[in-house]
């Protein structure tokens, strides 16, 4: 993979790719600096910033898994309920100042990144009123998900990039293939709900005999639902063998993307300006069908 | 694959790929305009209707989810049903006009896609006399079957058609593969019963530790049945690394099948007489780097 | 695949590949009919034979399954066991006539399957002294591998041996793998033992911790072991995330070696005689290291 | 892989690949006689001395592992103990054995396998005064790592070398694909934590949640906590279909790093400047079809 290609790549996701002209980099000045700071990880004070963020996210997402531990929570509970205060109004702050550096603020606030921040930072208020909404706080874990901009700096984007495009190549085939898997979810639990259900059993109803079906398509096998009629057994036994073999496809397609963008670069969508075939290869110089001469080959 | 090789593979099946040839498309009237739109998906009534049936499969599924959790059945039951009987109704009209606007009633009868018709209308008649029969009513998943017509209209016909050909290379491997694991799965399963069994054990008898079996080479693990002396446990560890071994094998099979599909039909060692260039592709009628005609390719 | 190299293949093995030359062929005669119906299967009475075989062992098998389920044990027990004495009698027929037909009778009885062909008959009669040996009698399951000698006459051929290939390719490969497993399996164990163990405990020994931590790297996950603390469970966590990892190996060694043999058909073993550089091409004239003009290259 | 290409991967290992050259090899006399015979495995009793070696290792480790047994140390318990104090004792001579007949000690004794080395005998003698340390014997087990350098010396290094540079190539890959299972895993555990925790329930504290969902996404399902109510299964359901289909992604990574070693490294639009032929392979001197010496490869 080119820098060429994987730039282009960039350029398809519209706030990520460059918060400047999305977002509207604001006029040298105070606000400039703060927007390069923040938005932007190419300086040193960029990086600094947002491995300290970063860093900062994952502190918070930890205390507030401590603070749901009982044992923690009736000793050290107040302690950390003023880290996590702390923590909030920080990233408030952070919050308010990405607001004031851009010139399009509503474009921000209604980006991806932009709504997960107001969502990392609402719950501790919200708490004050409603508790129950305090564990929502862990929503700030999607922050984590800036990590994967500062990726894009270092020696892995090659790795990630050709990771997406995996996945994006086979979305198509994963589409058709779930689809497959949710008829034969719905139809095997709706079999073993006929077979063993009603109220009282195991299968009470057919949502939580499809919910075994998942659970034992998917191989994962809790056992709090599971069939104890013989006629139940061997539905599930069939089951089982269905879901152990459809395994292979999406394993199959996910590896054949990524061997085919790591050795089949003959693949083109190159085609004859006379009898329009398509896919030839990009060291051809005619037409393998008609035999036309073909103007050079231009990748992008 | 081009466009050829979808319909060769798509004249292999007999209902699915014309209806209008296997079941008749009547004298141009009123029958016609209806086997059009039922039948057929290529107008915009025809797609109109699809989509339709599609969307009112769901829903009707969807009732019968609801209607099997007690809490809602007992509140709402009375319009559940009614609605269920609405839409048994609307399949059954659907059914009658199917049979009434095509040449050979019979043909569409006994295909695949007739008897699955047939199939969702009966349990809700049948229901009227045993009760316990109504929950077979969704039998009428299967017809969401029929959305896999749908794709062959759309962009997803080459990802399907791939999955399917690769499917279908495979299956004698897959057959293979199937026969190992059941004299794994039944062997294994006789050696647990000899070690643990007896009335009153979890392996009550040799079925029950073949599901054992078989919960276990899946990966699936309920736990429901479960070995608890030295000897079987040491059984069953051996029974969990191999199913954990031969789950590489499908898995194997299928990748290499896609991968041959998308990378591999182009490997050869055909060359020009006259530049000898070689590894032109299989289908090629003139050399692609100095355009001389290709004498036929010859695959041993 | 030529025929040629199935051929050799099929030379390897002493026994089944045939039997004709191992076993020694009878002078003309009754013994001579008897050993092409018993022992090959070209001739319309040996396919019979072999496929009537196959259908004698299935029904003897499943006769015993029914046998060890209680309820239909205590109605048709009788019967049962009749039918079990009957098979029994023709396998132990079969077995003389195996015998006596072949000049190396040793031979037989000391090759793979004349040990299988015994054992499948003992457990019966065994069983009329110590009765608890009668559920071995589902040994017997191992005469199918007889099966895939049939296989090797039909168009299962080819796929057949292209999976037996893959595998003994790999054998290497998953030895050095199992090597690992089997390190991390009894660390990752005795680390639980350590945590959680005592008498009295889930963990109650380091083989019953062992069993819990193959359970968990194969994904099986019973349950009816698990870790309780919250060290337990982070180890208990790292192990499964190590397992799930490790899952991606056999299924990369199996794929590759599918894939290989597949498109990898220019690998080869061709050597230059004045370098001995080996691994060139099928296709080449000339050494690629040294230019050396080569022997035509000749394929087994 | 050639001979050269496994050297330089060796090279890259400090200690294993070269002991000679690290730690310092003695002067000739009993020391250099003593390091060849420890340090060294291409002399016959350097050989002798690490099977005997590992055969040690592992029945020591079984000692330890039937010791565990409660049945069984109640009635040998001495016995067995005995056994184990030989062994750590003959370990302690080879410790003092190898420290001594190094030119370096302290790089010996701060390597991996140093540090192996004396964790594996320092829990007996822990034992003396703290018992509980007794089962962290089981740690020598992690000396048979040593196991993986003999491998080198046989037929299984060419095996070897390309699984490791396949796991290592595949590094930056997983590290990211295990990022996004963090996320992922924190994430779902969070929110089963707000819909089904609380003290007293299944999902007491977030760790808990999130050991439930490396549980699920790992498909080992132990089922010790699964979710009970209607929202809480369908996010499970959820769940496990994310962790089924990412299962897919480690494997595609490694098969295709595999795949590539096996296969990719051959595939080069490299071409012939005297006839033409292309695809030639990367480390060619001389084309292989008319024998033309070739410009260098020059690789984008």
């Amino acid at each position: 993979m080119t820098v060429t290609s994987v730039k282009k790549y960039q350029t398809q996701q519209s706030f990520e790719s460059d918060p400047s002209a999305y977002l509207g980099k604001p006029e040298p000045g105070l606000r400039e600096r703060l927007f390069v700071i923040i938005f932007e990880a190419d300086t040193r004070a960029g990086k600094v910033f947002d491995f300290g963020l970063i860093a900062a996210i994952l502190i918070s997402v930890f205390v507030v898994m401590l603070d749901s531990i009982q044992a923690i929570s009736e000793r050290h509970g107040l302690a950390l309920h003023r880290i996590e205060l702390i923590f909030t109004i920080a990233f408030t702050l952070e919050y308010i100042a990405r607001l004031s550096c851009v010139r399009h603020p509503i474009r921000y606030a209604t980006s991806f990144f932009g709504v997960i921040d107001l969502l990392s930072i609402i719950p501790t208020y919200a708490a004050l009123f409603i508790p129950e909404l305090h564990s929502l706080i862990d929503l700030r874990l999607l922050r984590l998900l800036r990590m994967f901009r500062l990726l894009k700096l270092t020696q892995y984007v090659e790795e990630y990039t050709m990771l997406v495009q995996a996945l994006v190549a086979s979305r198509r085939k994963i589409f058709i293939f779930l689809s497959v898997v949710v008829i034969i979810v719905i139809f095997n639990g709706t079999l073993l709900y006929v077979i063993e259900g009603g109220p009282g059993t195991n299968f009470s109803s057919i949502p939580t005999s499809v919910y075994w079906a998942i659970t034992t398509v998917t191989t994962v096998g809790y056992g709090d639902v599971a069939p104890i009629s013989s006629a139940g057994r061997a539905v599930a036994s069939f089951t089982m063998l269905i879901g152990w073999s459809i395994l292979a496809v999406p394993t199959g397609i996910i590896t054949t993307e990524m061997t085919v963008q790591r050795v089949g670069n003959r693949l083109t969508t190159r085609t004859c300006p006379e009898c329009l075939t398509s896919g030839l290869d990009a060291d051809a110089n005619y037409c393998k069908r008609c035999g036309t001469g073909l103007p050079p080959y231009q990748q992008e």
